[in-house]
This record gives C-alpha cells, structure tokens and sequence, in this order.
C-alpha cells in the first residue's frame, strides 16, 4: 500500500531548494512513503504575478488532496512562528483528518521566543494574571513549540511534533528530526 | 437558517480581548450570523500548562467543525506575517470546504513587508532570478497581502480578501474591514 505524504517546509524559498527538497523527497521514500513536494509538478502559465501565485496554490492544494499525510517543518522561520505557508497548510491536512507530523528545529519554546526574541525580556503580569509585553499583548505559556493551535493540531491526532536544538547557521537546512519523525510515522502506518 | 461563522484572529491576545471579541460577535449577529469565538466556552480543567493547551486546542477545534465560514484577521501580528494559530484556523477550514473569508488592516504586499520590514530594504537578485535577502532566501512576489497559501486559499473559494490600510496604532483593533467582510459574506450567503 502506498502512503502519500506532503512534505511541506520553508524549503522551497532556499537557494538550495531543489536539492533539499530532494534529498527529503528520497529520505520519505527509503523509509517507505511515496512522497509530495510543493515545487514537483509544472505550474501552468499566468498572466500577472497574483494569478501565477493562485495557480501554486491550485497545485500545491491538489497534492494535499491526494496524500494521507503531512511532514511539517515548523522551524521558525523570518521571526518567532512557523512559515505561515507550511502553516496554513498544516491545518488544511488536520482538517481533512489527514494524519500530521511536524518537527522544529529548535528546543526553545514559543513563549521563550515571544518573550526573549520578540519582547527582548521586558514583560511584566498584566492586570489579568497573563504575562505581556510593553504593548500589553498577552505572551501565551503551555509548553509548546509554537502557537497551541499548531502543537495541537498534530497532538490531537496520531502525531508525534520532534524538538531539536540545532545551531543557527543549520536550523532551515538540517534534517535530523525531519528523520525521526519518517521514522515514527513508517512505524504507525507502514509495514 | 442559521450561518454560524467562526471568528478567527489575534484579538484574544490583547488586552481588551472580551470587549473586542464582543464587539466582533454583535456585528456578526447583527449582519444576521451566528457567531462562534474561541474563548466563548469553558475550557475544562488541566493538570499542566501542555494540557491546558491541548485542552483550549480542542475547543477550538470542536467549534470551527460547527462552523460553515470562517472570517479570519490576518493582520501582521509580531512581525512580517498574520499570526500563525489564525492562520492554521483558516487552513483547517478550507480543508474541510467551509466558506472563508479574510481582512488584513495593511495594504502593503507581502513582498513588500518581506523586502522592507524584515530585510531592511536589503535584497538582490539570485542566480536563479529570484529577489533574495542577504541570507539568500527567496522573497515571494505574488501581489498577495501574505503568503500564497492564505490568499490562494480564501481567494480559490468564493471568498473575499479586504485589505485596508490602518494607522499602526489602530492595526490589531480597528474592525472597518471585517464589518466588509460581513457584508460581503452576507450578499453571498444570506436571506
């Protein structure tokens, strides 16, 4: 039986896209998935930039249509947070009761990154219990990796989210946990 | 017939939330929704902070599946992008089919956002044609107000994106352009 997994990740806008993308692309199918990657398929002419950006995304939501499964890197990406691509598409495969998987390359909680990377450690309790910032936005604190809608998105199902510390210079590159979660998700739905 | 429309953004993290998220929730109804806000149930009670987040998670989840739209505030929230548990809520919904609609209160493009805010106005051209920061990733330029999967998602349903420029103090508050997409979505699916 094939399982068909989505590789979804902010790879695609490094300069080495294609070769990370297939180097993930043949780890997925090693440990025995056939894997999607946004990129694979030819995108067909547009006329103006929207409208080849509407024809990725046709694409792009034609290949989670037809998988069973996400990867998702949801190592921090231009900021605090995720890819907001990698994202959205997270939660479409969670709502169409696709199994999820996701890993990040960094062991630093969100709130650890809201409050030190973002609010540079100035946050006091606001009047309602709930540490903020200076501008009195709340600094949400459960323990996870990211936003609790992300973490869980995959805890609520079958999936397993892998934290790895990786120094800066490799975090969008290094694919150790990228591994450890193929290697979770072949033992609970192959073989 | 009741429309039941779940409202996603960044609001629960000010510090006027209630207020704002009332304020969402009276405009809804009075454009003839049924509104449905994450923080409007009980969360039942946890052992730790990670299954307090779990908990929350599954609120969330059991009211956007009661959902029939989804109108989501993908303003810029804590840098360049919309705040990613919104974004994660307007993914699930498109993957489940439901209605989806969106605001953002900038009118500046992602790629300008990208280019400006986040490297300073310091890009060049890549090998492969691409505009590209000093770390060499690739900045998307698709005229989109984010990320091609949130446009690309809204925009390939029968949904409506607003985007209106807010003065950055008013930015997480002012609710003009959502009060648009009610109207919209009223036309569309009401009466």
């Amino acid at each position: 039986m094939h399982v068909k997994v989505y590789l979804a990740g902010p790879e695609v806008f490094l300069p080495n896209a294609v070769e990370i993308q297939r180097e993930k692309a043949a780890l997925a199918r090693a440990a025995g998935f056939t894997p999607l990657v946004p990129g694979d398929l030819e995108i067909p002419p547009a006329a103006t930039k929207h409208e080849r950006g509407l024809a990725i995304y046709a694409v792009d939501e034609g290949m989670m249509m037809a998988c069973d499964m996400i990867i998702a890197n949801l190592t921090p990406f231009r900021g605090i947070s995720a890819d907001v691509g990698t994202v959205f598409e997270l939660g479409f495969m969670c709502g169409r009761g696709k199994h999820a998987y996701a890993y990040t390359n960094t062991s630093r909680s969100y709130y650890e990154r809201i409050l030190n990377d973002h609010y540079m450690g100035e946050a006091a309790l606001r009047a309602d219990g709930r540490m903020a910032g200076p501008d009195g936005i709340s600094i949400e604190d459960f323990d996870m990796a990211d936003n609790l809608m992300l973490d869980g998105g995959v805890l609520r199902r079958d999936g397993t989210l892998v934290q790895r510390e990786v120094p800066e210079a490799a975090r969008l590159t290094d694919l150790e946990a990228f591994k450890e979660c193929l290697a979770i998700a072949a033992r609970q739905h192959l073989g």
